[in-house]
């Protein structure tokens, strides 16, 4: 087989034969097959697409280039949640404790913010002590003491992902839904889970832009979970406006706290009891999403999904009266509020809140990186007060923001206020599911 | 500016602007884009394809990475004709004397052959003495002197081309009309000539399949000379089956004189004069087709293109009595009849004769190239006897083969037959120019 033919049969259009896709990955991982001919090749995947048998395969080929984690001796069933990546998402700090609490072991590994998301690790060393580089037994042994485990992903988790990724990076090959499933779908099974659950973001603060894009990723990734024998559900939902009225860090946490004490923002109590309902109707827990919601809900109610959480931070070495006490958590000096500027005395309603906007400014502020392994500040943050439907008079609070001078927030403030556009009329709240496939 | 950033421009169907496409041949030239993006540029070229500007600029930045020949110092016009290769094409062979016989001085830099096409330079290697390396200078001098020179390419003409090439060559790149033409137009600009005639051959011998591409790449290419000030005419010929009837070195340079003393295959005759007389009208020397055929044709009848002929042998080192015996030439030293096999008695017509075939057939014999460098043997050769619309009767010949033994006559028998596909029904010939562009 030739690499030249390879790459004109996609070229042309064709179906590419599992033999097709091994001999790909093969060559990536043996240093045959050189970069310029993958890059071309990622091009005209690009240009034809892939069916969701080759995006299988090739998701198969990436899963089995390293490492694939052996999770049956810990249960039947376990579970693992994925998020494209949005503003203000901390949906798996509150998530995974959730789910352990309803009886689903959770094994969850994250990622480090990069660009204008936020990453879950990062988020998680805001709480002091907390170790988020565990060893592969390790972090089996801990899903198995305490249903549940949090950690960095690991460079021997689908090292073909790695390299295709670093390649696409650089040739304008990102953007393909086939090669986005399948980046996202080899770690998840490389990571051993058999209970997968997906949240596909859509909008101006995420990675597919549009509803329809995001639910063919969804669909995709479905497809190929379906082909590999490895059930996947997946939820597409609004990122028009962050999640959450917290963005930052330290600011992420406390939010995610409050949820699991039952005083959360209600998108994002929202988010998390609907996408832990399917998982649990999908897992054969609970007949239907309605007894699945009132089950997390009593869960919250009565503490135990917090219990959870508490557990999760001791058994990862970090402080649990971080519940009690958000001040061991870092925490930016000054607080300023972010005003709604005069519109001659009526009302205005938020129509539209740019998250990518919000992440900038923060950027700005130092809780976001520009390079891998770039420091970053875990104790600015911003609050929303005023997010889409909310009606703002002039001098109103939008948001608070947390930072650590006021030269800081003055050199940010237009960034800020630059998210928000106003109507003057009133304007709806816009749902926060939009699909859901499995 | 970013590499990626414009291959992501270009992924999205943009048009590049001057700036950009300098910024890709200086950073090819230069070696600061690597061979990955530019790759991945390539294939997002095949699929979003370029405007005519933009190839425009791309054959201008291509020309300018190496030498340009001055041939100002020559005449104001000076000529060159380009063909896109196909089976038994001679015509340099004819064309440059004749055209200088014309009073059109000539400036031809020529190829090797690759593949299943032949080169002109090695072709005129058959020539004892004849002599294609020449040096720049050298090169000017004689067309100068004697109004003529077929030289072989140099590596200094429009480099960037040669690395473009080199990489589309291994990653599914090649088949891209704007870069073709790019690639074709470089070079012959380049070369320094400002009257140039394209023969673009399609047909199954051909790089274009189809008489639609061949034009839409005449098109581009007369558009791109437009654009740059350099005028252009170009035709649309027949690749559909060899052109003239000798196929092999020696056996064409004999078709060539033998075209120029006016016994030469009809439609081989006929493509020197039609491309010529475009040449003659487009300079300004003829007022229109009629009478510039009718000037060539005296040219031939009178032995003016022989003696210019003549003057480009001598000039060029070799044996200019080579046009009163051919046996000086490389001459292989058995002659075989491929002969028609039975069908039943009857009479059939020949439907289809296709030039791949037989090219294979004389590569076996040792006539082709596979590699750039491999040695080839001149002295063999196949010359049809009949083409498309020759009725045969079983046990007629088809071709006279000149082969080096009976054994690799017998070797390559079946191959040769092969190019044939006959019909019961009377077949019409099939005209030659399909189309001309300026």
């Amino acid at each position: 087989m030739r690499m030249v033919d390879v790459i004109l049969a996609k070229r042309a259009g064709k179906e590419h034969s599992k033999e097709e896709i091994d001999f790909i990955i093969d060559g990536i991982m043996q240093g045959s097959i050189p970069d310029y001919q993958l890059s071309s090749w990622l091009m005209a995947v690009c240009w034809r697409g892939l069916t969701d048998k080759e995006t299988a395969w090739l998701t198969d080929g990436m899963c089995k280039s390293g490492d694939v984690l052996d999770l049956s001796s810990v249960a039947d069933l376990i579970g693992d949640k994925h998020s494209t990546g949005g503003v203000g998402d901390k949906t798996t700090l509150v998530f995974v404790p959730l789910l352990a609490a309803a009886g689903i072991p959770m094994a969850k590994l994250s990622g480090r913010g990069l660009g204008h998301t936020g990453g879950t690790i990062d988020k998680l060393e805001a709480i002091p002590g907390f170790q988020t580089s565990l060893g592969k037994d390790e972090f089996i042994k801990q899903v198995k003491d305490v249903s549940m485990a949090i950690g960095g992903q690991t460079a021997e988790l689908a090292p073909a992902d790695g390299k295709i990724y670093a390649l696409r990076d650089v040739t304008g090959t990102v953007e393909s839904i086939p090669l986005i499933a399948a980046s996202i779908m080899s770690k998840k099974l490389a990571a051993g889970a058999n209970l997968i659950i997906l949240d596909v973001k859509a909008g101006k603060g995420a990675f597919m832009d549009t509803v329809e894009k995001a639910k063919e990723l969804a669909t995709t990734m479905v497809a190929v979970g379906k082909t590999l024998g490895r059930p996947v559900t997946a939820v597409v939902t609004d990122m028009e406006q962050p999640l959450g009225n917290a963005v930052g860090h330290t600011v992420e946490v406390i939010e995610a706290i409050e949820t699991l004490k039952g005083k959360g923002p209600k998108d994002l109590q929202e988010l998390c009891l609907s996408l832990g309902a399917m998982a649990l109707v999908s897992a054969g827990k609970e007949k239907d999403e309605k007894s699945a919601r009132a089950k997390l809900q009593k869960l919250i109610d009565d503490g135990v999904a917090l219990e959870y959480f508490k557990k999760l931070v001791t058994a990862q070495g970090g402080d649990a009266k971080v519940v009690d006490d958000y001040s061991i958590m870092p925490t930016a000096k000054h607080e300023f509020e972010l005003k709604a500027e005069s519109n001659g005395g009526g009302s205005k309603w938020v129509e539209h809140l740019d998250g990518r906007q919000i992440a900038e400014g923060l950027k700005l502020m130092g809780a976001g990186r520009v390079r891998k392994g770039d420091p970053i500040d875990l104790s600015v943050g911003v609050v929303l007060k005023a997010k889409v439907g909310t009606e703002v008079k002039s001098g109103d609070s939008l948001a608070t923001v947390y930072a650590v001078s006021e030269e800081q927030f003055n050199s940010v403030k237009e960034k800020l206020l630059s998210a928000y556009r106003f109507s003057s009329k009133q304007v709806p709240e816009s749902p926060l599911v939009k699909a859901s496939v499995s």
